[in-house]
């Protein structure tokens, strides 16, 4: 079989897919076992309360065998009547619009420059045009590092209505605060390879009776990603396709080891990193060395930083010089690749791994 | 962690998942590659030219991060215009059924009894009324363990002008002769853990140019199984969504083990299974035991056996004794479960293996 270099979880940052624990990735040589069988519904009954925890939702988690565009997908079959308004700052915020229209809605984008913020002001005054049923955001832009304010954003949704606010939170969601119930979030999903920090493959989402009740009177609303699916078969613990049988062991895994940690605590390590991070910005301009983070602060996730380079670097450079040196980073995305790299602090990497990453950019810049 | 029950390899003889050799599972340790660089563009160059023998194809074959049910939904969005017949003979060609309706596209069945496969008589006759322009179809009923003539029918659907035929070869491909190519089929699709015997958590799909001319017709096919995505990503050997890296590492190691014990070697050995599972049958009568398989000599599949069990028997109890005695088989599915057993004899078992499990089974019977 073919070799492919690889590094270690300890040297591996990029935003996604991010390291994983070796004890994680061994779960999965577990032998196979069958869907519809008793030790399926035990597997899942492990995962479930764990991934509520995680969420902070009472409601089942759906666990989808796809990466999160598919629940991405999930979230306007169902969730949206007619018209929907996308809050765009970024990549992926620009797809959930894509995905939107690609589905047959009407749908209107609500842009803002790459590394900025949705504010409640904004969106209040384009919902109170009443046109709009639907509202898809991203939590924190993984293309940029900036971080919306779901919550706030959520609660102008409610105000005006029957407007239903179906939230990406792919590099959010274990990383960064977000209760799915409390925040009154109509859909929020995420994928397994950020802060979960699992392998690719699965995407989780919480639905809220709001988007069911969307879901009821829409008759094309497919059946992949059909949500009504997911909740009749949860409550037996089980899944309406075949699931990834492998990354579940993994998960499962994965899941208890997030919950001993404490999701609470889980945010604060992130914080911690991408505060370290914006230090390490700092000290390299004391230095003269000309790095700017694309987002303001107080508008910043806490998984990811985007960080434009300096005169005569490009991203495809920090990247190469920073593998040279047996660490992995991402160049900046679409039209950023060029001005900037990010870095993916998020996970299961501590401030004191990521030391050393920061360690190996610092001799890069000299 | 949670300690789950599981058989060995060797003795896991489930339609799907089917059991993985532990080599295959072993690879999915590798620890994580980004989705956008060097090395996964390496890794999915390596696995496409043994893809495209395997399902006989000059084309791209696509890999999703799905089910083989997410597929099955690509294929109508993207390759029926208006109105579908669905030929309908078990549980899986009634789903195709369902999802074509999920979809909004108007669909009619065209059901035979389970167990029994479709002629291309009736389908001729079906088909000159003019009004369809797809049929879906499945190749090896894994419900039932029926074998659809799919080559036959292709001729038919094309001899009726343009109208496509959108195969789900689940329990087929990798098990079961196909030619995706010199057979004409518009679409056919399958999942990494049936005949492949790769975990499951993957889908495989090849495209004719006449699917991907509908699908440019079609402003409403969605995204995460839009083919003509796939098909612009697998230009650079790269992915329209994140891959399921880890499940892509399995399937490395195994289509180059697939690939190494040739096509129609494989097709053999699954035939040869078969037989030999057959015969298993009439040995029991002549012990008085009164199996029945439930599908007709010469509409078999090569690569799942439906045997109804005789009076004072349950497919569950079946089962269950043969768990007890350390094996894994199925119950019939759906409305059959009561009345049947299934055995699957694909993926990498040998006759040897499957002489083993029917020693067992021919014990549960004593």
């Amino acid at each position: 079989m073919i070799e492919i270099e690889t590094l270690p979880f300890s040297r591996f940052f990029l935003p996604g897919p991010v390291g994983v624990r070796p004890e994680v990735l061994a779960r999965m040589a577990t032998p196979m076992i069958g869907h519809r069988v008793p030790e399926m519904v035990e597997l899942m009954g492990y995962i479930q309360p764990r991934l509520r925890t995680i969420f902070g939702t009472t409601r089942p988690v759906y666990v989808s065998a796809s990466s999160a565009t598919g629940l991405m997908e999930g979230a306007v079959r169902n969730g949206a009547r007619r018209h929907v308004l996308s809050l765009v700052n970024g990549a992926f915020s620009e797809r959930f619009h894509r995905i939107a229209l690609a589905n047959g809605l009407k749908a209107d984008a609500l842009e803002v420059p790459w590394g900025q913020v949705h504010t409640p002001d904004v969106l209040d005054d384009a919902l109170r045009r009443g046109i709009y049923d639907a509202v898809t955001v991203v939590h924190s832009e993984t293309s940029t590092g900036a971080l919306n304010p779901i919550r706030e954003l959520a609660e102008v949704a409610h105000k005006n209505g029957d407007v239903a606010i179906l939230v990406d939170s792919v590099s959010g969601l274990a990383g960064a605060p977000l209760r799915a119930d409390e925040w009154s979030l109509d859909f929020v999903l995420t994928g397994s390879q950020k802060a979960f920090a699992v392998p690719p493959g699965l995407a989780f989402g919480v639905a809220q009776e709001s988007v069911l009740e969307r879901a009821r009177s829409k008759t094309d609303r497919g059946t992949y990603f059909d949500f009504l699916e997911f909740e009749k078969n949860l409550e037996g613990n089980q899944t309406p396709n075949t699931p990834a049988v492998s990354l579940l062991f993994a998960l499962a895994e994965q899941v208890e080891y997030i919950v001993r940690e404490g999701i609470e605590a889980r945010w604060a390590r992130h914080a911690a990193m991408a505060e370290r991070t914006y230090r390490w910005v700092d000290e390299m301009n004391a230095r003269g060395v000309k790095l700017e983070i694309l987002t303001p602060a107080g508008a910043r996730s806490p998984t990811v930083t985007c960080i434009r380079v300096p005169t005569g670097w490009t991203g495809p450079k920090v990247v190469e010089e920073t593998r040279r040196r047996g660490f992995a980073i991402a160049t900046g995305y679409g039209k950023l690749k060029d001005v900037s790299f990010r870095i993916g602090h998020m996970g299961d990497h501590s401030v004191a791994g990521l030391e050393e990453l920061l360690g190996v950019l610092t001799d890069v810049f000299r």
